[in-house]
């Protein structure tokens, strides 16, 4: 077969709080065919983690060098420590025809695309904004000026959405994943990735 | 609700003999929410036909009146007789923020995508061209040159794919479905689509 199709990036981000980890865990759980990429981070190992399983877990300096080497897509800085996506994986898999799926943050969403243009930017959105105070609140441990200034940062958080391709509503964790694993299937079809499969006269489809 | 989403046009056309009729079916089948347009014919209604149910039965010169008073999205002769999409339903129905689907061959679709540039162009393709064949010589009626001069436009036919943003195969008909179904939930989700609804702060949720 001379066409062969290239694997999706896709990209889930949205505010703080809309349940990203959530989404991305009930995908995992229906079984899609999304490939997950494993962060590398330099925060201490919690109880039953293993390295190269649910992290790669590295000394700041190392992951200094990867992001002096450009071997991270993205990185941020949160509570002290940094978290980062290392690029080979992303690269290799979707070579392979494989998808991957990134649950980042909407900055590393961002830093993203300026590497993979061509990626599916999906915005997980709340279904409104009490909502989401709502689940911030809800984590109870909260105070009431954090909680102010945590849905300003989700406020500006809101107006990144023009950035992206897709915007999913979270108001049910099902439905949200009925909505991605829909836009996936529907990316597979657009004529711009297939062309190329039809006008090869030496593929193996004959046309 | 100040904000409020129009219906896509969705347009399912491809080369004759791909399985347009049969897909559509199918669909209608699954009882998807897609409303079907009804089609203005010159010819004379078969036993069962009724008007204003399966087509809209017009004269040649109540038909050519519509033509001129533009009132047809699409039209084409076939066999003898004339076919088209009465304009008004389709524009009704969309504003109604319900989702229309045309199927079509692919001379009307080019002419609907003249006039409703933001459709949605789906493009049914065959698995490859010998299944086509497989399907036209299946019909048991045809001659070979017959066979050879349908499949010289089918041929051709393939080649305007690139106006469409969607290619689906017809490899099994609920397959081709699924992806259809697909296709139209990840449209609805589209960022330019939806912008509006999270921009607009006096929605209905409070955004």
């Amino acid at each position: 077969m001379s066409f062969k199709e290239k694997g999706l990036l896709v990209v889930l981000s949205g505010p703080s709080g809309v349940g990203k980890g959530t989404v991305c865990k009930a995908l995992r759980n229906r079984g899609s065919s999304l490939q997950y990429s494993i962060s590398v981070t330099t925060r201490k190992p919690r109880e039953g983690e293993i390295d190269g399983v649910h992290y790669f877990f590295r000394t700041r300096d190392q992951f200094q060098q990867m992001i002096e080497n450009e071997q991270l897509l993205e990185w941020a800085e949160y509570v002290g420590n940094f978290y980062g996506t290392p690029i080979d994986y992303v690269r290799k898999t979707l070579d392979d025809g494989k998808d991957v799926i990134l649950e980042i943050e909407v900055q590393g969403a961002l830093q993203v695309k300026h590497r993979f243009p061509d990626g599916l930017f999906i915005f997980l959105a709340p279904p409104n904004l009490n909502e989401l105070k709502k689940r911030i609140v809800g984590r109870g441990t909260e105070t009431a000026e954090l909680i102010e200034s945590r849905m300003n940062v989700a406020r500006s958080e809101m107006e990144l959405m023009q950035n992206y391709n897709y915007v999913v509503e979270n108001d049910q964790v099902e439905k949200a994943c009925d909505r991605i694993e829909a836009i996936v299937l529907a990316e597979h079809c657009r004529v711009d990735r297939l062309i190329g499969k039809y006008q090869n006269n030496e593929g193996a489809d004959g046309l």
